[in-house]
Parts: structure tokens; sequence; C-alpha cells
């Protein structure tokens, strides 16, 4: 009985300070085994500030032309500003995100929260300062394109909720 | 020290027999607690044989038409046959689900799998028979409508794979 002591303490002390539960999210947003999807190729650098990450789940063809693609952020992560001529739909997955409709204030998206972003309308998402995010982006082809890049984000933009 | 033997026993025996994993899974399929998304609404039965639930995630209005919406199928429920003038992607979330094309084989979905149905393919989708399955329904909306149903499903059809 004596030698199960040390693991009964180390289970009782994590219960309490709750490292438990915060392992298990870190874990889900970094390992991908927890993960409902794979987190794919890095996204180029170009349109985001910090780490990011984009599986494609849906390849768009003539007869479905949605693109659907799984998108990781590291905490601190987030797109630059964009548009997009289709509109787009975001699904929360995992994590702790941000969303910002350009004039508007920030939201923040939890597991299970959902956005529909009209066409055009400038926007940018990505992770809180502190927890990644995971998202479903479904994202129309037009025939004006899928997305329009902007500047980055900046920290003073980012940062405003904090 | 003496009372947390019980505890102790517990958790070990349910370590050791699995208990706890096959509690969490059966979880995720009934508790909406547990699930990404609320298990919504009970589908009209005019469409699917056993229990089923749709959540609408995304309400498509005229600027982006493209309904989405979480399916929880109950093991052995499933949709009758039917095609999408616009098409469909399913991605699976959780659980084991069935996917059949009219004329092909039966698919198994499982968290993380993802299927493009083409327009005006017959096909039906469902839980497997002994395991429940969620699923986000990706169904655009078009000027010939987003669905025409068939007929059931008959349990021939649905336990070939057995």
């Amino acid at each position: 009985m004596k030698h199960l002591l040390p693991i009964l303490a180390f289970i009782f002390s994590n219960v309490i300070t709750g490292n438990y539960a915060t392992a298990q999210s870190k874990g889900a947003l970094n390992d991908k085994n927890e993960s409902i999807f794979p987190r794919g190729q890095r996204v180029p650098a170009s349109n985001f500030t910090g780490n990011a990450w984009v599986q494609q789940l849906i390849e768009p063809d003539s007869a479905f032309n949605i693109p659907v693609g799984n998108v990781t952020f590291e905490a601190g992560a987030r797109t630059f500003w964009h548009s997009h001529p289709g509109g787009q739909a975001l699904l929360a997955i995992d994590g702790v995100g941000y969303y910002q409709e350009k004039g508007k204030p920030i939201q923040i998206l939890r597991k299970g929260d959902t956005v529909k972003c009209p066409p055009n309308v400038p926007h940018w998402h990505g992770a809180s300062p502190e927890v990644g995010f995971t998202q479903i982006a479904i994202t129309p082809n037009t025939a004006s394109g899928r997305v329009n890049w902007m500047q980055a984000v900046t920290d003073e933009e980012y940062l405003k909720l904090k």
C-alpha cells in the first residue's frame, strides 16, 4: 500500500490545483493524437503573426467549390486582417480564440462557438494570448476569389482586450 | 489513509478494465456537456430511421447561403436515402459512422474522417449498429433546393457490412 502513496499524492495534488485539466487542454492543441483532425502544414508567415497550421479537410472542385480547413493557432498567433468575397463560417472546436470585424470589439471564441462573417468585411482571427485555438473554417471560392489579405494585426490591436 | 482505499480501488479497476475510456466515449455522444456542440432538436422520423438530433451551427442567409449543422445519431440510427443538388461535405467528429453512395460499398467513418458527396448522388449516412456517431454537415442551398429525400435504408442494406 505504501508505494501507492506518491501516486495518490500526485493525482490529488493535480486535481486540486487544476493541473490535470490544463495539461489536457494544452495537449489537445499540440498533440495531433488528441485533436480531431491532424494539425497539417505551417501557414505562410506572410499572412499570419506567430505559429499556425492548416489541414485541408475538404478539397474544392467544380461540383463542390467550398474548401474546408482545420486551423490551429499557437497562443498569441493570429491572421493578418483580411476579407472573403464569399464570406466565411468559423466553428471553434478547441482552446480559446479571438475574432474581430473592423470597427467592432474583439469577440472571444470558445469550443462550440460559431461565427458567420459576411462577404468583404475586413476581419481577423486567432488564438488568445495565453491559450491556443483550433477552428474549422468554411470559405467558399467565388468568381472574385476566396481571400484578400491586408495588413498585420498590431500588438496594440491584438492586446486591446487585456 | 484507509478511507481512500475504495477510491483508489475504483480508479485502478476502471483503468485496468478500460471502463474509464468507454464511459468517456459513450458520454461524448449522449451528454451535451462533453460534446463540442449541443445535441439540438430531434430530427423528423419521416426521413430518418432511429433517433437522431440536429443542431444548426450556421444559419444561411442571402450573403452566405451554406447551412452548417451538427448531427448526432444514436447507434443504429441513419438517414433515409437522399441526394443534395449542391453536394455535401461531412466531417466526422465523434463515434463510428457509416456512409454509402448508391452502388458502392459502405464506408466506415471515424473521428477525423471527411466525405465530399457530389451533387445529386443518392447516399445515406448514420451511426454504426453498436456505436453512435456525430458529424458536421455542410450542405449548400441551391436554386434547385438543398435535399431530395428518397426511401428508407432497409435493415438488409444497413447490416450488409456485418
